[in-house]
């Protein structure tokens, strides 16, 4: 007897696409179905080139596209839905997401490029309080955790292979300003009935101890208002901050000022947040910008956009006098109630309070009062609670670097979790499970796509580094349109590579290189694109003998 | 009775040229009298262009070189000697300095670009031990303070208008691992005599209470051996800090490992710091790099290069496995005995410790303990201690950003410092001090010195950012060397701005646009830099409205 056809046996797949700490997408699939949860951008880490942000790789679910059932967002934060209109222009999947994320990614849609996307995408309401969700082989629902935006989730996919967690950003707060209490009850549950896999937040993995509540600074800004009765206040903080908002408008009320937005994204997240309850504060709570002028300074308080120190910010242009309507005074206060050191930026940080100090204001931060934030990614402790609770065979730490993820491995490892249950995935990875056992799977070669205002091909991002760290050094050769014969003389222009009055002698001999291979094919050029190949590596390991330097060469042929 | 001649007040100038975080410089002018305080490099904070390292501006020393005695060097460190080379080749001042700093900048004399120094350059040995030296109108002597490198000194300037002190950076060490403790008698009694002015260390003005011996790190070495008998270990710290070093050789020995220097920067220091006696260790304590590889691995320890993750260093390149002679191990541990979250650099040193992960290595740093690092500079109490010691008139805080020295301001404003007796000086501000009293002076511009691997022009710099944002447009004009009629047609070609293939329109548009403009001169060019201006300028102009960019447009006209 023979076997022609074979039963191939279903596994499900879990894909990391665009799994670090920002720019959040996990795919999963069995069979002939496919959910995603989170599509959201990521950030240029160090020198951006121009980069403004990073829309995760799409690819893979273009290329199934008739398998796709559902794109399900955990939490309103950016980086886990702000690349979703970018999706949508290929893909019209149903976003399964709170309130909160579809009135932010609806803001998207006034955006001119993605103004199409209004009409044709179907939102289903996705919260704790929803049914479950049947999708192909996939049930999923939602269950609350807390974070530093209200309403954020944790998602329970049921397959056939079994239950995954999926915990994108969280931690444990007792007493939350304005949400939930973390539903430990539901993911012991969940661990009861048997957890196949359990997805975590691994941000705080290496720092000791339970991250703390949200509550903890509810008497921070009655006291600042307090301290600083008749100053002109600025507080900081990030948009989506909204419990950090309401504790913010309470006091300022109780201190018999009013709140100034200041920055379009504080704005409008105050606006979405008062239409949904979450800032249960009437229209006299707050004072427009265009007024704030004329008011006494100590009768209002402005919130204001760019806690990050981020150029072309509010807080950035009134550090440097360059607002159009906010004017720091001498004596002004400027309150970060924001991350302390936050990677990447702190020098963008730096610059903003020294220009403060330099018009003459005051700047409290962490290094003055330890009660300014609290993170919304849980520590040690909050992780180990949770994976005691859901107990799951496997572990998948995500929204982390390297770092942090093998951090979560080396923590779960003193609770006796083995080695082979955790699985430490790099963007592309993909996890097999089938029969209740896992394995590695074969990588997806993952292209980001970066976007500066329109998308930018990596070509041109790999130039611009070359240009940016060595300059530009062109050769010019003109060639007759009719005899393909070199006419008049090879040229070379530099740009931002050495100054030029000192490097005569340089590009003389670069000249005479250039010539010395057209002349080898008698100053005739009938394959130009030879020739180019030939001129740019002579002379770039010319130049880089010479100078020690590796500029963009580029030799151009120019037709007369 | 007509007064022709006036006697002009002699005044005591200090001038800030360089003082902030790192390149320092400091002048002191009285007359026809001028000496320098340090002449450090700087580093370049964020997108860096290709910049390695700034120098201060020298005009001031050059254009006034007659009156220039002698340059003071505080202390071994390249923020505040490293750029005296580039001073000897312009100006053969004497140097006074500690033997461990002349070592140093002796070492600068084996590049190409300074071997001319090495014989012209008079030293002068300066410190704690040698007579004041008197100098035109300036008696300069040393004292003893801590820092993290040996013999760290504070100079003590005795003047026309009186005493100041220049305290660069510091800390109280009250039982440093291989240096004197700090000579607060000898600052007592300044201040019991009177002091004029102390300009003073401010970087740890935030932060409370007394920084901390550098002996408290007397255990974690010998810790950290017990704790990994068998692994391979790496240490990684700044290579001047010879005390630290001190401390891991010593420790080493006892564990039975041998050191094995990697990296340049680290190999010389051991060198001098031997030479000199700071470490009284034999041939035998040490192992070449050469022959790491075939020893036990548990046998040797390897103390390398880059704990900043710097690009090139060492250890980014044993964590990338590119580096020719050291391999990390699977199981092999990384240790940072350096500064945790260094501004600026924290991204460089994630990606380091993320590639070692990568390659199955394990990280210890700050987040693992508290023990692996002590700064060397004092903290607020240890300032406080120092300023009420020498109980100055003036105070100038040096070697901090605007933060840093705001905050020392407010520091000694608590204890009854009044605040026109600080001066919060930016780069070129000059203090005049005459009878006693003190005010700003005529503030000098200042124009660093970009280098990388050789002088940079600003303009250079400047095109990179741009070329490095936006990219390069450029527009070829060939044109008859007889008749300067334009010749066959104009070219477009971009770098690094936009993806060719999407933007056909855009470069048609575009040499639209350039065509019609020498239209206008009868596509004849007899005054090309006016015409070459006016197409840039449009260019731009049109290139912004279409894309929202500004590239660097350059147009240029070859000759056929």
């Amino acid at each position: 007897m023979k076997f022609t056809k074979t039963d191939k046996k279903q596994v499900l797949k879990f894909i990391a696409i665009g799994d670090s700490v920002t720019k959040n997408l996990t795919i999963y699939e069995y069979g002939e179905d496919i959910i995603a949860v989170d599509f959201g951008i990521g950030f240029p880490e160090g020198d951006d080139h121009g980069v403004d942000y990073i829309v995760p790789d799409m690819t893979y679910l273009l290329e199934n596209s008739h398998k796709v059932k559902g794109l399900f967002i955990s939490h309103a934060h950016a980086d886990h839905f702000a690349a979703v209109p970018h999706l949508l222009q290929q893909l019209n999947v149903p976003i399964y997401a709170n309130r909160l994320t579809q009135e932010y990614i609806k803001l998207q849609f006034n955006e001119k490029q993605f103004k199409n996307l209004k009409n044709e995408t179907q939102f289903h309401l996705f919260n704790a309080s929803t049914e479950p969700i049947q999708l192909g082989a996939f049930k999923v629902s939602a269950f609350n955790v807390n974070h530093s935006v209200p309403g954020s989730l944790g998602i329970a996919i049921d397959t056939p292979e079994g239950t995954v967690l999926h915990l994108a950003d969280y931690k444990i707060d007792e007493s939350p300003v304005i949400d939930s209490v973390i539903d430990l009850k539901k993911i012991e549950e969940y661990g009861n009935k048997g957890v196949l896999c359990m997805a975590s937040d691994c941000l705080g993995s290496k720092t000791p101890g339970f991250v703390g509540t949200e509550s903890s600074l509810n008497e921070t800004f009655p006291d600042l208002f307090r301290q600083f009765p008749n100053e002109q206040l600025f507080i900081t903080t990030i948009s989506s901050n909204i419990s950090r908002m309401h504790q913010i408008i309470g006091a300022a009320i109780d201190a018999g000022r009013k709140v100034v937005p200041v920055g379009r994204s504080i704005d409008q997240s105050i606006k979405i947040a008062r239409s949904l309850g979450y800032l249960p504060y009437g229209e006299d709570a707050f004072l427009d910008v265009k007024k704030a002028f004329e008011k006494n300074q100590k009768d209002i308080v402005y919130m204001i956009a760019g806690c990050f120190g981020q150029q072309g910010s509010s807080l950035s242009r009134v550090s440097t006098g360059e607002h159009a309507r906010v004017t720091l005074n001498p004596g002004g206060i400027v309150i970060f109630s924001s991350e302390p050191n936050p990677p990447g930026v702190d020098v963008d940080v730096e610059v903003v309070i020294d220009n403060v100090i330099l018009r003459g204001g005051e700047v409290i931060d962490h290094r003055d009062r330890d009660d300014l934030h609290v993170s919304g990614h849980g520590h040690k402790d909050d992780l180990l609670k949770v994976a005691s609770l859901a107990k799951p065979k496997y572990f998948i730490p995500i929204g982390g670097s390297i770092n942090h993820i093998h951090s979560y491995t080396k923590m779960v490892e003193k609770i006796g979790v083995k080695q082979h249950q955790v699985f430490e995935l790099l963007e592309g990875d993909v996890v097999e499970f089938s029969d209740g056992d896992a394995r590695k799977g074969k990588r997806l070669e993952i292209n980001d796509i970066l976007i500066d205002g329109k998308s930018l091909d990596p070509i041109v991002v790999k130039d611009r580094e070359k240009l940016a760290t060595d300059g530009l050094f062109a050769v010019i050769v003109p060639v007759s349109s009719e005899t393909r014969k070199v006419m008049g003389k090879v040229d070379v222009v530099t740009r931002g590579f050495v100054y030029v009055k000192e490097s005569k002698e340089l590009m003389g001999k670069s000249k005479d290189l250039v010539n010395k291979i057209l002349n080898k094919s008698g100053n005739t050029v009938t394959d130009w694109s030879n020739v180019k190949h030939k001129i740019e590596k002579d002379l770039q390991k010319f130049l880089k003998k010479e100078t020690g330097r590796h500029p963009l060469v580029m030799a151009h042929s120019i037709f007369v």
